[in-house]
């Protein structure tokens, strides 16, 4: 028997992972569950799975769930603190953290701490913390299966184990669904949220539409399989059929190819290094008939390029990449910059910002807050879109005048 | 240091191999050459790369090689028993099995025998002989590296272990010179020989155009990755990038893609688990842009039937298959059969075929000699093309008589 934890259980992943357990059967069962604040949701599904745990972070709202989980034997935790607790509960087998944010980061170090199997579905973990996180694992018996489809399936080209013979790693991305504009400077919130293939969250959704995304795989790859950004390559693959692929030193590419559903790399990550019946569609090649290939446009090169440059300038960049996109992608939806200013200030953030090598967990958190308010202060100088017109027609005038 | 000998050092999977020796530097050494009767090839290839032994089956030319090596102190071997003895030299450490025809089943049984690795590119040892190099594998410490593109790829997509989580087999094909046409009746021996991307020996090629070669090889996959015929399956891939498939229990599907290039499956067989750098040249998607994939014709499907009928009676038939077409590509490339009747008479001959259950060598031998015979009666039986229309005629005009 597997005990299974889910952080984040209510998102689109850990529904996802729900239904995958169900699927897997009794041999894998939900331990622990856990949500920022949709408590209905958390109720309903506690109601239903009868993990021994669950956890709210979102304290105001705590009273609810005790109320709702009245007269189960369930066990109610509170808080971040209360996302701690469930990674370290001992009897726990395997921490899937699906959670947003960088509130993942905590319970990934102390479920390593603990010698933990992680499934890893937390970005920041890696982006932001990726450095120290995989030094804590050459000192503990602990293991993160990537659970992000492209992740998956590097790690399952890979067979799940280090390989020194990686010439490169063929990132693929569907293009999202700007694939073929040049100008992201008018493009519409529904445009944006509209993605060709994907069905997930709002804010990965924005970032697959500015290749944001993409360039978070590429630092999250670089930490996670210990391969140089140089050797990283983005091919668009509108299908998203091939979901990564490995290309080793005699010239020969190991792919993974599905149908493009979660709950395989979800299922992968927990059952690794067995496979077991999925509820994925299973792929006919003959029925897709074609699988194409293009190089990234220059759009998408100008956020991929993001990446290289933090890898590179390396030490508290990648936390302030990832920060600065986190603002910038709110201040998107909340209509106060175009999609296109996003790249252009979390660029000029990076320029900015003065690294600090080999980061304390400290130091990472301050520069994150730093690149917040950076991007919060940038976002501020622009202003909104109409009124964004209406001076610099003025200035025409007066230029005009003044011939 | 690892010693290779390779068997047919001058065909076509010959002489890639000691590109790929060259290429692999000195770790790897060409130890023992052989060949059939290109002795004046094999006189340079010992002159150049001075194995230790060179083998010439055709006793009849041995002479020469005599002479061309005198002064040189290189053991000269002969006849098939050459082979063999080259099979059991105890200081080689792999065999490079790239002889054409059943004579190169008992070199393979020996290597096995003797515990050595074997790179085999020779189909008889599998096609015609399986289940007995099989049943000896278990009880040795030898193992068997295939050489053909599809199975290299098959052995790469699973790292080279047994794997109980196959679900399925998907050997790709390029569907050969004539994948669009319905009648291959009337194609000419140079049409046949005109394959669209592999430059291949002539047997080889002939099988191509009939899909016989990818019969062989469903056979080849059952025996040597023990799966059951039914989860093999082929599917037609024109730019032969995806070298073959395996999917899996759970939906996912891993692929081996790069340029055809046999350097690479070669070059991989020798230095598995390890990769080298390889002269293979590296594959770009983008360039490539678009991988397309069709479903066997009705014609292909035919020839594919061969081998999960064959696969079923089980036995000797596997060798009756590979036999009977043994001749029938000669009858084609005599000019006495049009490329049709080849998998026409081995339907014929399949079905008349008593198979032996649990065949000794001997049996299969005889089964072999069976079915050759019987494909030469049939070709007998068939008349020349331009005769062929003459006594029709006549009939018809007797029928014509009569009314």
């Amino acid at each position: 028997m597997k005990r299974i934890a889910i952080l984040g259980s209510t998102g689109s992943i850990g529904r996802n992972s729900l239904r995958v357990l169900e699927n897997l059967g009794k041999e894998y069962v939900p331990y622990a569950l856990s949500c920022y604040s949709d408590v209905n949701l958390l109720v309903q599904q506690a109601l239903h799975y009868h993990p021994q745990v669950v956890a709210l972070v979102n304290n105001e709202k705590i009273s609810i769930l005790e109320e709702k989980l009245k007269g189960t034997r369930i066990k109610i935790l509170s808080g971040e603190e209360g996302l701690c607790e469930i990674a370290e509960l001992e009897k726990l087998d395997l921490l899937l953290n699906a959670i947003i944010g960088s509130a993942g980061f905590l319970p990934t170090l102390i479920a390593v701490r603990k010698g933990k199997r992680i499934a890893l579905a937390n970005k920041e973990t890696l982006v932001s913390f990726g450095q120290i996180i995989m030094e804590e694992l050459k000192n503990n018996k602990s293991e993160i299966i990537p659970v992000d489809s492209e992740h998956s399936a590097i790690f399952q080209c890979i067979n799940g184990r280090a390989d020194s013979t990686i010439k490169r790693i063929i990132l693929t991305s569907s293009g999202g669904p700007f694939r073929k504009r040049k100008d992201l400077s008018n493009v519409t919130i529904e445009d944006t949220l509209n993605h060709p293939v994907w069905r997930m969250g709002k804010k990965i959704t924005v970032d697959s539409a500015t290749m944001m995304n993409k360039a978070l795989e590429i630092v999250e790859a670089h930490f996670l399989f210990n391969v140089p950004a140089q050797d990283i390559s983005v091919v668009i693959h509108p299908q998203c059929i091939i979901h990564s692929a490995v290309e080793f030193v005699d010239g020969s590419i190991i792919a993974q190819l599905s149908n493009p559903d979660m709950a395989l790399p979800i299922q992968y990550a927990l059952t690794f290094p067995e496979r077991k019946q999925s509820i994925t569609k299973p792929l006919d090649l003959t029925e897709i008939a074609s699988l194409t290939f293009e190089p990234p446009t220059a759009t998408a090169i100008l956020a991929l390029s993001l990446a290289y440059r933090a890898i590179e300038k390396g030490g508290t960049t990648t936390a302030v990449l990832n920060a600065s996109n986190e603002v910038l992608v709110d201040a998107f939806l909340s209509e106060k910059i175009p999609l296109n200013k996003i790249t252009e200030i979390i660029n000029s953030i990076i320029n900015k910002h003065s690294s600090i090598k080999d980061p304390t967990i400290e130091e990472i958190k301050e520069a994150e807050n730093w690149a917040r308010k950076e991007a919060e202060k940038q976002v501020n100088n622009i202003r909104p879109k109409t009124a964004d017109h209406r001076p610099q027609a003025k200035k025409k005038n007066v230029l005009n005048g003044q011939n």
